[in-house]
This record gives C-alpha cells, structure tokens and sequence, in this order.
C-alpha cells in the first residue's frame, strides 16, 4: 500500500493519513458490526477521521451514541487488520479504488427511513486476490435452501456453471445446499464466485464448508463486512442478504421453502430494482414451495435456462464490454447450443454434447466443426472445449479470412 | 320434445314448429361443420328457420355461398337427429333452456375481424344426461400434453380429482395423457366431467378412449358442435379448444411441451378475458416447457396445488351457491388440508392421509375426529370419507348444536 521508493515528505505524508484512514475504518467497522446508516452519515457528512474520533470521544447524536456504546471503548483495528493480512487478505474501504461503488450505489439509494438496515457497508473485509469492483461487474446471485434436493442441487450446479462459464461471477453465502452447488459449479468450469459472509471473513462457517471457503478464496473472494473473529449471529444474515443482492446483476433462487431466508435476499433484489428470478420444480417439492409462491406473487420472474437467466439479468450489461466476449451469444441454433454446452477446461465428446444439447448428433459433429473453423472450439485426447476469441475480436475469424 | 295432452292445435303448432327449427339446426351444423360468424350473424338476423331456407334456396351474400356451398344441398338433419337419439343423446341448440348461455357470452363478445374463429358455435350434439348449462356452471379446464410424464399424470389426477370433489366440472378433450387423465380423476371420485369432442359426439376419438368416453357419458357429458360421424380433422382441434376455454371458468394446463395445443387453448381463455394457470415442473423436463414458456410470458399464472387455482378461477363465483357447498373453505390448518384429501366415495387411512397431506398423524387423527363431529367426515370399515352438509346448511353442525 505504501508506494514506496518516492521518498518525498508529501508521499509519506498521504502514506500516513491513507494509515489513519485505514485505522479508523477498521475501528469503526469493528463497533458497529453491521449496517448502521446514522453512522455512514456521519461518515459522509465529516469524514471517516473525524468520524471514528466523535465516536470514540463521544460527541455523537443520542441514536449513534447508543449504536456505538458497546464497542467504542475497545480499538482492535490494527489487530484486525494484521489478521486479515496474515491471512492473505486485505480491508477494502470506500478510500480505495476496488470499492465496488457502483454496485453499493443500490443500497445507498434505497431511502434510509423505509429500510433502516439498508445502509451501505462501512467496509468488506476480504480474502483472495481478485479485485472487488472487477469481480463484480457482471456478476449474479445464485442462493437457494440448505435442505436442497438432488433436483435443486443438479439445476443449482448446471445454471452457475454455465452462468459462470459465460463470465458471470457467481455471487451466494456458502452454506449448505444451493449456495455451496453454486460455488462449486462455478470453480468446477473455472469461474469466478464470492462467498459473502455472516461472520467474519476468516471463520469457516458452516465449518464443513471450511475447504470449500479456502478454494473460493484461492481464486476468487470470500468477504464480510463484519472484522475478522465475527460470529455469526441471526441479524447478521439478513444483513448478509442485502450485501449479496447489492453486488449482483440479479438474485436467481433455485429452491426455496415456503420460508426460506432466499426470500429475503430476493426482496433486496427487488429494492434495488434488480431482477429476482427464480426455478420452478415439482409441485410436490417443498423445496420449490417458496419458488413457485414468489412467482405466482410476481416477487420473482420464472427461469428455466440460462437464456431465460440473461434475458433478464443481461440488459444491464448492453453496452459492457462483457456483453462482446461472450461470442455464443452471435451464434444461433445448433452451434449456439453446442457452444454453450462446451466446457471451458477439460473436454467432452459429441455425444455427452448431444446429450446435453438434446441436438442431434449429427447436427453436434457439424455445429464442432464449424466452431473449430471459427476458433470458437478446439479439441484434444480429452474431448471438445471451448475457446474464446482474443479481447475486441468478436467476429469468428472464419468468417472469410481463411 | 312434444307436451303432449295438451290436444290444441295451438301446442301442436309450437311442437311443429320446435320441430321445423330443430331441423333447421341440425341441417345448418351439418352445412358448416364448425365455427361460421357469418351464418351466426344470418340467423341473428333473420332466424333459424329463414337462415336455413336462405342456405337450401342460395339467397346468401358472397362469403356465404362460399362457405355453405359444398354440402348445402344435402339435408341430413332428421338422420342426424335419430343418431344421436340412438346413443341416448339429443341436440342442444339456442332454443332450449339447458343452452350454455351465459357461457357463451364470452365468444359471443369477441370481435369476429379479430377472432374470425371464434364464433358461436350453432349447437352442440350431446351425449349424456346431465344438464348442459348446469354442468358448466361451475367448470375448469384442465388440459395439456398427449405425451405426459409420470409426474404430470399424477398432478392433473390429483388436482383434477380434488376440483371435481368440490364440485367443479372438469372439462377437457378425451386426447390421451393429460385429458384423459384429468377425465378419469373426476369420474374416480363421482364427480362432474364433460369431453368436448373434435369429432361428432358419436365417435370414439382416440379409439382407445371408446369405454372412458361411455363413462363420461354416463356421469357427464360428451359433446360436440359437430354431427354424428364427423371425423376429426385438424382445424377441428383449434375450433374444439374454443369450446373447452369457452365452457370454463379458467384453464389450468397441467403439462405442455413448447408446441402444445394447451397453448391454443390459453390462448382463448385470455382472449375471453378468463384465467389461465399452469403448473411448473421440473425445468429438466421437454414436458414442462410450454408451462414455464407461458407462465414466463405472462400468459398463464403459476398455480401449485387446488388452493391456488380456486383463488385464481373462484371469484367469478363468490355470490354463487356453489362457494357455499364446500365447506372445506371454511376449515384451515390440519382440519382443512384433512379434509381436502379425503375421498368422496371409497376410504383411506390416518397414515394415507398423513403421506397425501404432510400433515403429521396425531394431527390427522385429532382433525379426522373434529370433522367426524362436524358431519364432515365417516368412517366405515374401509377407512374415513367425506361427508358433504345439507344442502343451504353450510354451518357445520356440531357447532353449538350437538
């Protein structure tokens, strides 16, 4: 963080005023555990400086006075932040430039007296490598119920795959069931996927997820806005659903009980104006009870495919550059479906292709060859996989220039 | 037809009369073989008797020579009303009071430059005893795909036998898969069914169907606005599905591939501004996909158990005495999931209940004994049944007075 090697007074100066800022987003982070709008006020109205001194001196408004009491005293933010750090991690506050403002612009906008736990968080805390703003530029959510079925874990597993096969970051909780279908699908092709967290980002929770949080951390991110050492408690995980809505192009639930907290991260959605979809089942799963009521109350759109996913989530992502690397989305008919079925890592043969696709084989074989003039797929001892064209190259090269 | 005993020639010319239009009915229907706005607009404006003389004799404006010109000179009416005599059926035509009036309401109001299809049909060939209008009173569709799965045949046989032991007519088109099973489901549990045929009331449309159409016929109805022997063909099958939106107070599409006729016939009912509901499946399944497709285009509401199609099709029929006859709306929790899933005729056991509700057994049990003393419910040596109140009485009689 330090840039190092300018030696300057005026670089050391803002080396040490970025610390301080630093600290004191940390301490405040720590006191108020969670969304606290009077605070992110306070915050915006005199700084984050002079924010965490008023808090710790006391010179609050009675709301924030009694909102920081318990906490204030005790000022672990240089613990907190050598923790994150030992663990490979970092703090990402509004001061840097992998903030993800534009997603957090959702809930700074929803209206403060509606929703009182809709603030922005004051920071995340993060594990992995990958950049925040970045990660989350086309990016949806993919959560459903803990007591999935083998039904809701298959479509779970298929849609974030694919999803995440096409670029999308899979955004979920990691717990039990959908959630962890959906990270797994999404390191299985390769993809990106963030775990949001109701405890800190360091705790394994579930603790039977603790692997799973390691690899998701190794190439994407686990994040919470709790400080390291957070135990998760209940209020955390509606506030936890608020962040997973915020940072996604929409909230896709694949099964749901008739009280499942997937309507909860739904109703966020919807807030934020972001479309909420959701995968029916059969009707005599109560695992899609909570699907079908909030489709048939027009809470959530039906989805069936990944098409029907991107119709609604993609609008948003016209004009991005994301929209042109996904050069499937040029194809039509038989080619489409066989190159959106073709993994991006490892191979498979035109008939699991057929199998897949439910296009015929002989349409599989002539769909891969066409795609292999058009540097759209290739193939090795492993079976076809699917190439994407160099950046802002978007047309085939096929396409009379061999 | 004939009030005999009467001796006055005054009644005897009605008679004639009646006759002399009931021939004309049946000699038109045999002329047009299906919907002809143009020939309803004649007879709207000329009467029955007039409009047939005016076909036999070519006084007929140019679109009406044309479409009456190939079997206008062959005048089967008294053959035709013999036939259908023969097999215990009559024909229903505008003059008489079972006449499906008010139903018809609904294409009578459609625009026919809009709708060139959607005419009125001229009558229907009955098969059966039941009252026409009284049996569609209180009417659901439920229809869908000729190649059904296991679990679409099990929902339309559950759904269609839990509207019909409430009362409802299930309506439907005798095809094999969904219809068939939705027509099956209500003769099980003694309840109302009607086949709107494509064919002539007559014939055995599919031939494999021939015993479940006398059924239908011996409870219900079978009908059909075209004569005896009037084969199938395929603009038949869009025509007949007018008929079945048109005779319901909703449709309910239980499973339908992408090309369905179902869609067909949602489609009328929206156009006459009546429900249209579906039941989502597994997104794995090509059987499922027109339902998703329709109720993702907001063509067709979700619905996932009989609650919710009641809610949706029912308030046409608030003020009705049909509402009143179902004491099961009057229950909730236990009591009324209990005694929804009873049988009408027959028995089942406290575990069968259990396994059909969800609801635990002690509850089933302390439900079954609180409907036992409310007459709601018997039991014999083959298990627990319903029991309907007194007609008027729909206050259940334990209350307060046993």
């Amino acid at each position: 963080m330090n840039p190092g090697g300018l030696g300057s007074s005026g670089a050391q100066g803002a080396a040490g005023e970025s610390d301080e800022r630093r600290l004191a987003w940390a301490y405040l982070s720590r006191v108020v555990l969670g969304p606290c709008p009077a605070l992110t006020a306070l915050i915006d109205s005199i700084g984050i400086v002079e924010a965490a001194r008023a808090v710790r001196e006391r010179e609050l408004p009675d709301v924030l006075r009694a909102a920081t009491a318990q906490r204030r005293s005790r000022d672990l933010a240089a613990q907190d932040l050598e923790a994150i750090q030992a663990l490979g991690g970092r703090l990402v506050t509004p001061d840097d430039p992998e903030w993800p403002a534009w997603r957090m612009l959702g809930l700074s906008q929803l209206q403060p007296g509606r929703d009182p736990d809709g603030a922005v968080p004051l920071v995340f805390w993060v594990r992995g490598n990958r950049n925040l703003a970045e990660l989350t530029e086309r990016a949806l959510a993919v959560v459903g119920a803990r007591c999935s079925t083998g039904y809701g874990d298959r479509v779970a597993g298929a849609l974030a795959g694919e999803l995440a096969a096409h670029g999308w970051t899979v955004v979920s909780g990691a717990a039990f069931g959908i959630d962890g279908m959906a990270h797994r699908a999404a390191l299985a092709v390769g993809g990106a996927t963030i775990a949001v967290m109701a405890c800190g980002a360091d705790r394994p929770y579930p603790a039977q997820h603790d692997r799973l949080l390691d690899r998701i951390a190794e190439t994407g991110l686990v994040i919470s806005e709790y400080p390291p050492g957070t135990v998760a408690r209940k209020h955390h995980f509606l506030a936890r659903n608020r962040l997973i809505a915020a940072l996604s192009d929409g909230v896709l639930v694949v099964e749901a009980g008739i009280r499942s907290g997937a309507r909860n991260t739904v109703k966020w959605a919807r807030r934020m104006g972001r479309p909420a979809l959701a995968v029916p089942g059969s009707v005599d799963s109560a695992a899609s009870a909570g699907c079908h009521r909030m489709i048939r109350d027009g809470e959530a759109t039906l989805v069936a495919c990944v098409d029907d996913i991107l119709a609604d989530a993609a609008p948003l992502h016209l004009p991005v550059a994301g929209r042109a690397t996904a050069p499937g989305e040029q194809l039509t008919g038989a080619q489409a479906a066989v190159y959106a079925a073709l993994p991006d890592t490892g191979g498979c043969w035109p008939h699991e292709l057929c199998a897949a696709t439910g296009v015929a084989v002989a349409e599989v074989r002539a769909a891969l060859a066409a795609l292999d003039l058009a540097g759209l797929a290739g193939s090795a001892e492993s079976g076809w996989y699917r190439l994407r064209p160099k950046a802002g190259n978007t047309t085939p090269r096929s396409r009379g220039q061999q």
